[in-house]
């Protein structure tokens, strides 16, 4: 069977485990090469190859239902059920998503891309399949990091008492992105190994095999023993206890104990779970012998050798702006902590941890729990740093505003790839953080527009004494080098003019703010003067700022690269009513109410409109008449 | 030792068992009578009596620290801490919290309210201890149905892989508010009968016992085997896989008992759980034979029968309200299937749950998962109803926005207790769901004036297929009575203009629709005439009437009982601005931007100017002024 000729998942199913096995090798061949190109989510894909080859023989997708959790580890999947000759644009602007998406194939039947998700989706689906008296499958394939979120957890909890018909594919390949924490991770290690309770059952067996011979009480009692022993010895203790059956571990690169355990699984009633053991990277060197998660996700790289092809990039990335500015002023303050929901790396906090190893906790994928770890830490008059991405943050919503913002808590939020992240897409874009926590009693929002001021901004969050604050930064680099050693505090709710102008004010921040200079200076060729505001407040407001331009009637054009509704423009509308002040020209800039697909952040830039083009046309269509619409 | 003369818990140090049992008898007693006339969460409270007293008794409050999880358990622990003489004034405004409150005693260290919260902030606790290198307990009280959130089993992950030193107190009273659901709730039972693992324990030693008398290979087979037992036949192997000592069941109304599990939980090493066992109600007959969930939170009721002295209330419940039109529409339409996170009682879902016991699903505490369960459902063509506070919504953010909104899933939010809640206080008001949810794609967002309005609001949800669509509702009673079997669909974003005028235009939803109208008829004698629209569509906006009400040039007042930032005022502000048209005067009336307490809906109101006197007043400063500012 030659790989390019599958376009249906139902070519996979006469094959014989050594057809398997050549084509399992020509799918890492193609995902090696086409990788090493457009990049991608190399390793999770290397690892579940012979598993997405064996689901798809031993079950009818779309009738049986896959979900993929977290959904990076679907390319394999999407090779086989028609989507190769897309590969070439994998994650690229309008191209093929690196995630689930139901719009591209009838296989996709739930789309994912952050953790956890699968098995409360698939619980839904076996609901629908009962109370509709049909007959299929449902199989979440959920990875080991995956299952430790709670919403994972809240799932198990209900499958297991429902009993519902489900085959839980347990994708344990020892990480998540990076390698593991936490004690469920202790436990699975447990279960991999195998020893503990393999010896007890032997040895159990062997001795109740001797009882009988001594007769009386004792072998009444073995024969009770006998009866209890499933529950004494069976591995998967902690499984069985949430109502689940257990079965392996399985070697996931194994077909015919792969087989074996799929077709031990569909005679089971109620839920199953099978641990599968796979190996991240499988049959790539370079990714396989990865212990950090370098080769989780990557950029194009040369096969050989697997060296990045990364052009030398300036400016130092964002995220270690941040980090070597916490590790700098935690030298001189023990009460600084950071916490990271399974994002060490993604994070840049392998520094931090090396430096002060007892003061860097990595909980997992956790973001509920991060939260409210730092809101514990905050009582204790510790500053915690919970370092997380804006689109993970929603996870933690209800901790931010319960526990943190009611409490008023000093935690200090470092808001990681705010904004749009690019290729990553729809499922991470970090475009709602500023809604979310913009209506949120006692909470402060920043975002700088360069690494000195982000700099800057940490050291103020860190000696702020009265409740949260957030630092938003996007992902990439900054322009400038930051420098450690010397910090300015920034005065509460203080903007900062970067240029002068009388016709029109721009108040923007972050990543928005280089484009609207540009535009501004093009524009003073033109004769408009515009005036630009680094607005690096978000809340509060620089109301002194304000009123001086209420009184000045300027129209004012906000730009942000976040969601318009309820954002930082709306914040400027509301500062008008609130404070009772006549509305002057005010035109909002930012994405609009829809949904943001994966591709280049430039190109997703053009497409909602924030280009240097864009602000300059509408500066331009402003100026000459406003005076009709105020 | 009078329980009048207990001002701190120092005082309860030296008692004898027998002087902590006459205590406890006061307590129960002070309990059912001052609840009796203030009401209050009687059931949890006399649960916890001899736990509390020897918690105080045991540890140093508040040197060592007690984290209350939910936190409506803390009456006895407030009564032992200096606050006996403010219980007339329990959960009235300004008076004594339900909860615990950091500004009412040095012993509340941490606030809670919503559930599963305790062991996260105790973990923080426990971390700033050892990089402070003090020496304390931390002691979080969580309750059997508490431990089924996902944070807190996050945090069990996470504390149970850290190893630090903390004492769970697992507080199992078969309860949460209601009969708990879920395995975990299995599984606590079958430690609670404690019958398997007992059994097996005796059987096992006896057998070892006999074992050394056969000599050879079985002897020294047997030598292991007692080794490994603590690991086959320890209870609580759920517990222990994640890294915890487990200890118990221990009776939680046995002093001595209790001490002795306290004694063994401070001796030991890393992180223990002691499972004590409670009655809910302990010592009131009618409080203890609930086995539904009735005497958890009560009002005033009649001692000597335990009948409700609650006054006939004209109206029905809001939640029944929506739950029996569910009931009439689920008849013919099979696709309806309701989804609670553990709130089968409050939100008045027991006959629908007779009428359709295979599709009522309460998953337990567990906002996240049940928020993705009704995505599943969706995707397979279901037509689910999450029924779920506002305020616990909140739990469930990133649910609504990466799987519902984002794959525009046909989810109905029943939104529930929208808007100020009362008694329960800050951890519960309702007035954030608005700007939450309002910036995310595809979310439709409604609320009802009346019950004829919600049934239609409903109707039209279910009939709705093009994504995602909210009814938010409030607590306490609809003003009319609901008629089953007629409803009427809803156009998309349709408003209603409740009564003409052309001096101003109100903008108004929900609970300050009657507010509204009684202002504007008032001022009618003033000859000030006042236009009041039922914006019952809070997204999207009656466009059509927005452009009409922009050509009139009126001025606007817009009044919500939901955060002022980014609610619904801010969405007409952000209409001007979208649409460009010129602003008109536009006010806006709502909660300020900080948290509310407790205290009758009306006294917050009216701490928060939402009465028809400040209707009025405003409306009153608008006319003769707009044109000034315009
Ligand atoms: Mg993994
Ligand atoms: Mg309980």
């Amino acid at each position: 069977m030659d790989l390019q000729n599958i376009h249906h998942p139902s070519q996979i199913k006469g094959l014989s485990t050594e057809q398997l096995e050549h084509l399992s090798e020509d799918i890492r061949s193609f995902l090696i090469e086409n990788l090493s190109i457009t990049g991608g989510h190399l390793g999770p894909n290397l690892g579940v190859v012979e598993l997405t080859l064996v689901l798809h023989q031993m079950f009818d997708s779309p009738k049986d239902k896959f979900l993929w959790d977290v959904g990076h580890q679907t390319y394999v999947h999407k090779m086989l059920t028609g989507r190769m000759d897309q590969f070439n644009t994998l994650r690229q602007y309008q191209g093929l998503c690196g995630f689930p998406k139901r719009n591209e194939s009838e296989h996709d039947i739930w789309e994912t891309g952050h953790s956890s998700t699968s098995l409360s989706a698939a619980m839904g689906m076996a609901i629908a399949r009962d109370v509709k008296e049909e007959d299929h499958h449902v199989v979440p394939i959920i990875g080991d990091g995956a299952l430790t979120g709670g919403m994972a957890l809240e799932a198990l909890n209900h499958i297991g008492h429902e009993q519902k018909n489900m085959i839980v594919i347990l994708n344990d390949n020892e990480m998540s992105i990076a390698p593991n924490v936490g004690a469920m991770h202790n436990m699975l290690a447990r279960l991999r190994s195998g020893q503990r309770y393999n010896w007890v059952k032997d040895e159990l067996e062997f001795l109740l095999k001797k009882i009988p011979s001594v007769g009386g009480r004792i072998a009444n009692t073995a024969e009770r023993i006998k009866d209890s022993m499933k529950y004494l010895v069976v591995p998967g203790m902690f499984f069985e206890e949430l109502g689940f059956t257990y079965y392996g571990p399985v070697d996931g690169h194994n077909f015919d104990d792969l087989f074996k355990s799929i077709d031990y699984a569909k005679k089971t009633d109620g839920p199953i779970i099978i641990h599968v053991l796979t190996t991240k990277g499988k049959g790539y060197h370079p990714a396989e012998n990865d212990t950090v998660g370098t080769w989780h996700g990557v950029g194009p790289y040369k096969i050989e050798s697997g060296e990045s092809m990364k052009k030398g990039s300036s400016g130092k990335a964002w995220s270690k702006v941040i980090s070597d500015t916490l590790i700098d002023l935690a030298k001189h303050d023990r009460r600084i902590v950071a916490v990271t929901p399974a994002m060490t790396v993604g994070s840049k906090l392998e520094d931090f941890r090396k430096a002060y190893p007892d003061r860097l906790f990595d909980v997992g994928i956790a973001e509920q729990h991060a939260t409210t770890v730092s809101g514990g830490l905050a009582t204790q008059g510790m500053k915690p740093f919970l370092s997380i991405y804006s689109t993970f943050l929603q996870r933690g919503f209800d901790q931010v505003v319960h526990d943190v913002c009611r409490q008023n808590l000093n935690v200090i939020f470092g808001i990681d790839r705010a904004g749009l992240v690019g290729a990553d897409g729809e499922t991470h874009q970090g475009v709602f953080d500023i809604s979310f926590l913009r209506d949120l009693p006692n909470m402060k929002i920043m975002m700088p527009k360069d690494a000195e001021e982000g700099q800057n901004m940490v050291y103020t969050a860190v000696n702020y004494d009265d409740g949260p604050m957030a630092v938003r930064y996007p992902r990439g680099n900054a322009s400038d080098e930051p420098v450690l050693g010397h910090y300015d505090l920034i005065p509460m709710g203080q903007w900062d003019v970067l240029k002068e102008g009388d016709d029109l004010v721009v108040l923007t921040f972050g990543t928005m703010i280089p484009r609207a200079l540009e535009a501004a200076e093009a524009l003073e060729q033109d004769g408009v003067s515009v005036r630009v505001v680094n607005a690096r407040f978000i809340k509060p407001l620089d109301h002194d700022m304000m009123h001086q331009i209420a009184k000045e009637k300027l129209p004012i054009l906000t730009i942000e690269e976040h969601a318009l509704q309820g954002g930082f423009g709306s914040a400027i509308l509301e500062f008008f009513e609130t404070e009772k002040l006549p509305f002057p020209y005010i035109s909002r800039m930012g994405i609009p109410d829809r949904f943001i697909e994966h591709g280049g952040v430039n190109d997703l830039l053009e497409e909602v409109g924030l280009t240097v083009e864009a602000i300059t046309q509408e500066i331009k269509d402003i100026v000459p008449t406003q005076k009709k619409r105020a």
